[in-house]
């Protein structure tokens, strides 16, 4: 009887184990657009290795190519999701030649499935490299999909970022351990010299026209300037000044009148330019990239 | 050995309560658009809060800072989803002023969470107020965001509405109680005055270019027109006649040639019109807001 | 004692029973973009049909009223979803008119909600015909849709999609069986003839601009080419020609440099153009449709 009540118990137990426990959340990111079937397919794929998977995107919208903003979009949104959480990100001008097919997986727990292509650059600054492994597509490959050659971003990588994400696959068996550093594009950092805080414009808040640059709050903070205080901002393409203007720091948007500008520390914590309900960056050509560059003094 | 039974009922029912009998429906509105990490943190955010909840978009292409528009896609979906749907609506163009933010339980038991700008102007209306209560920011907000200023979407709505979805918190425990009443945003309504139907331009159906009126069916059918027989339209912005036209009010688009207009009941039963497979509002220049009349009568 | 071991058993097993299993994902399709709500009313409804279903996106992107389109968005990605998972499509210029709303089950299992006009050419081709029902709206419709003419997509067809997904419904009761096949749009199909490739240009890869055809990797082996060896190509609106070309034959686009033109076999195993991280349609203003022709010869 008690052997029966103990069988019981193992059974039921079995049975009732929840199987989304194991499950993470899987993101998928490219440069797709989504107005054809492409993200689609990535999903479906993802869909058809557990039907537990919680599947999110970050964005498609990517624009073709530009593995920097990759970068860019993946560093503001990774520490934001829950440790274990697993990247899929696609863009990948390099397909069909050397570059690896790498699971870099984070200090913080996180995953992140991709080319390694300069996409990683901003996440293992921030977020700090626990491993890389390089992808056994002899093993992490779709079934059936040997004779296709072009679409690593369904048959390799959503593939093999579904199965980590399900607990079907551990780190160890994505493949080869690699040394631990990724290919990163270079750029300039944030510093504070000579009372003058030096960045780069890496990326615009594309949606609102705000410029956000890469200098973090801890830096601006040795400028030591007050909320509703002004200060001196020259933003360079290259050699060429684009723009030299006065403005407040500000806590919030609501602490100008609509339309004027402000410098505030934008939800990452970076310095931001912005016009309260107008478009700072399409009003004086401000555009981003490696060679733009800001100066902020008193 | 009874004793021993009744443990094991109790310790796997326990075992076995299905965690997703709790969640609710979580659903997103902003006008943050989709090419930015901005909407991922959010839904990172709720991701990390419960793996149990199941998360959509309602449309993050709500034009910046439009909050009458916000207002309209709320009340456009809102009663197709089940009560207890939890919606977090972030248009805020007076992000870090002394706007409110709410929630608001509906009579009907959906959630909004969202700044109480206007945003709740429609569905206050037609959904009715069960209970208005103010964020408490103290204990409702992201754990590690003290410093963040400005992205009230991802550390107090995205979260406070998360943790209601997933059964967290209670409606109770969102913040203090507040009078039954939110802020509206004033619009001429529906009637049908001498003979003559009055009414507003509230939104168009940009995909298409219909143009929808806030006349419903029931204030429409006061003028006792069947179908297939015509009546008169005039369209005004402010002052000045837009367009006047005589058009035949049809049951679908089928019952007119291509490219032929008709006057009919949308899915939402309000008086609209079109063009078969055509765009009327770009074809006559109609736009819509609170200054967009239309008039009709037989 | 030994019963009431039993009933233990039969209670938790019955508790215990997993409902997840029992849903299949539940993909939509449409035209109505994504400014709106009317994909979020669709979702509501779905979700208000079991709390367990998974809903994904394939595009709601389609041009407005392209059936063709959507025949093709279709069939680009069914085939890399699991069997069972219920497709969504509402792309429907004949809204109200006598088109049937139906359900097709292909041979491969996958089922797809939508008008019968056209939508389902490319699927019945590919993926079988195991049968056709159509929608009973006497039954499979959505509680107290009785007086909304025009939005079959969230009243029978996200509806009916959902009750199909979630299991409340077999194939059978959506309604009455009619015969094997579904309304075709007329196309030219692949060949290889007196030594060249004749084919189609359906659709473009719109993201980056490359050129898709209907000439699959068997009908192309016919040519007998090699990779690194050329080919000439011959595109034709109508009558009139638009591009005559030499361009080489290249595993992936990594063989040629930036800029420069190939011919490859894309994801889905079709002869396609491109210009390595260029757009070949742009730049040779090539379109796509059923008068879109392309020939093929060494």
């Amino acid at each position: 009887m008690k052997r029966l009540a103990i069988l019981i118990v193992l059974i039921l137990a079995f049975a009732c184990a929840n199987p989304q426990n194991d499950t993470a959340p899987l993101v998928f990111q490219s440069d797709f657009g989504i107005k054809d079937a492409a993200v689609a397919s990535m999903k479906g794929v993802a869909a058809g290795i557990s039907s537990d998977l919680k599947i999110f995107d970050l964005t498609h919208e990517v624009p073709s190519y530009n593995v920097w903003e990759a970068a860019q979009r993946l560093v503001q949104t990774a520490e934001y999701w829950p440790s274990g959480t697993v990247f899929v990100s696609v863009v990948d001008p390099g397909v069909g030649t050397e570059r690896k097919s790498v699971v870099l997986k984070t200090e913080s727990g996180h995953y992140f499935v991709t080319p390694d292509n300069g996409t990683l650059t901003l996440i293992a600054e921030k977020l700090g490299i626990e491993g890389v492994r390089e992808i056994d597509e002899a093993v992490n490959r779709r079934k059936d999909s040997g004779k296709s050659y072009t679409f690593h971003g369904r048959d390799v990588y959503a593939y093999t970022g579904a199965r980590l994400a399900a607990g079907i696959i551990g780190f160890a068996e994505v493949g080869q351990k690699l040394e631990n550093k990724v290919v990163s594009i270079p750029y300039q950092k944030a510093k504070f010299e000579g009372n003058v805080l030096y960045g780069n414009i890496p990326i615009l808040d594309i949606q609102y026209g705000n410029v956000w640059t890469n200098i973090h709050r801890e830096t601006f903070n040795q400028l030591g300037v007050e909320h509703g205080y002004e200060v001196q901002v020259k933003i360079s393409q290259g050699s060429s000044v684009v723009l030299q203007q006065t403005l407040a720091y500000q806590p919030t948007f609501g602490k100008v009148a609509v339309g004027e500008p402000l410098l505030y520390l934008n939800s990452l914590s970076q310095v931001s330019l912005a016009l309260n309900q107008g478009n700072f960056a399409a009003k004086h050509n401000i555009g981003s990239g490696s060679d733009w560059n800001i100066e902020i003094w008193r």
